[in-house]
């Protein structure tokens, strides 16, 4: 991981200890966060059209910016509670994707690799 | 943004790319994605207690951090098609949450902010 | 509530006893399983346009029926343990809804009454 | 269904006609804010332990009753665009799950049937 994600995370750990949160954050109570705060960032989308999503104004965006934070901000938290390289894991799956999902199969379908 | 997390977003570009899938990804459907992906992860909590949420084995933590990365990934997604920087938004929210999270209203309690 | 209703819940009560399910029936823990729930319904939808989400095949409407009854079944199951009456709730949140969208105001907009 | 059910989702459609506000909800869109209300009334529950979220206090409960009405609206609203019953959804559903967890082995564990 590099130093500006663990520079990320050491101020992450430090705004929990400093407010001994540490015992709300067990790895199912920041399961629950993570959804709440997808939820949250998906109610920004809930009734606009596709394209109105591609051209939000400059403080929509930053209010999503924001939600996008949370979510990160929790997954960084789960990541160090259960001890595994975020960005290492997302590398892996990636390459379980694209076993998963071989490109002249997949190409132009959004069809579950299930289906396919 | 550090090259490490540039290369991933590359990766993460490149695997979209090659299966001409920009087309599904408006960021009304990403948002969707991360809601799904949150979801599943949290599927994995449902029935434990917090207790057992603490002492998964390996197998488990291995499949939950396949969830947290995909959930990453779609984050990655998101902030490049709505442009802003993740990391840097997350600096800023740890610093909004601050302010709505004095630490001597905050410390010990799980209230929202609202209610302190 | 209706006979039919009772009916049903008598159902989702015998159905979890004959299982000696209630140990993980937790308000919390159906609290998440209806966020599990409900992102497997809006799994079905993550990569459709609306207009297609218009125009699902019978295969497809039944298996989101399915996924719809889940949701239901798990509202049934927490009303019970919380001690509240769906039918009446919704009735009232109808009411408090009619309050906070009035007619002349949020005709024809999506904007969330904080915004009206 | 029954007459109350119906009575109530004549008032659904009715306050939603008023509104003009169909043009919305379209089926993926109220996927959406399915997922949207089911992570609103998690919310209530994220930092509680199960022992709490079994003694909540009332106002607690009206409010986790109002997140519940709110998601069952949504449900109903999705029965209707989609042509399904929801209440014989639901009856044929516990039935297929009654197939899937056979009680001598699904009985006091919380395994999915996938693991059963």
């Amino acid at each position: 991981m590099t130093s500006e994600l663990k520079s990320l995370m050491d101020s992450v750990r430090e705004f929990s200890n400093e407010r001994d949160w540490d015992q709300f954050h067990s790895p199912k109570n920041l399961a629950c966060a993570l959804s709440v705060e997808a939820a949250e960032l998906l109610e920004h989308f809930q009734w606009l059209s596709e394209a109105q999503s591609y051209a939000l104004p400059l403080d929509k965006r930053n209010e999503i910016s924001e939600e996008a934070a949370d979510i990160f901000l929790y997954l960084l938290s789960l990541a160090e509670k259960l001890d595994f390289d975020l960005i290492a894991a997302s590398r892996r799956k990636l390459l379980l994707n694209a076993e998963k999902y071989p490109i002249d199969k997949s190409r132009g379908t959004s069809k579950k690799y299930t289906e396919l």
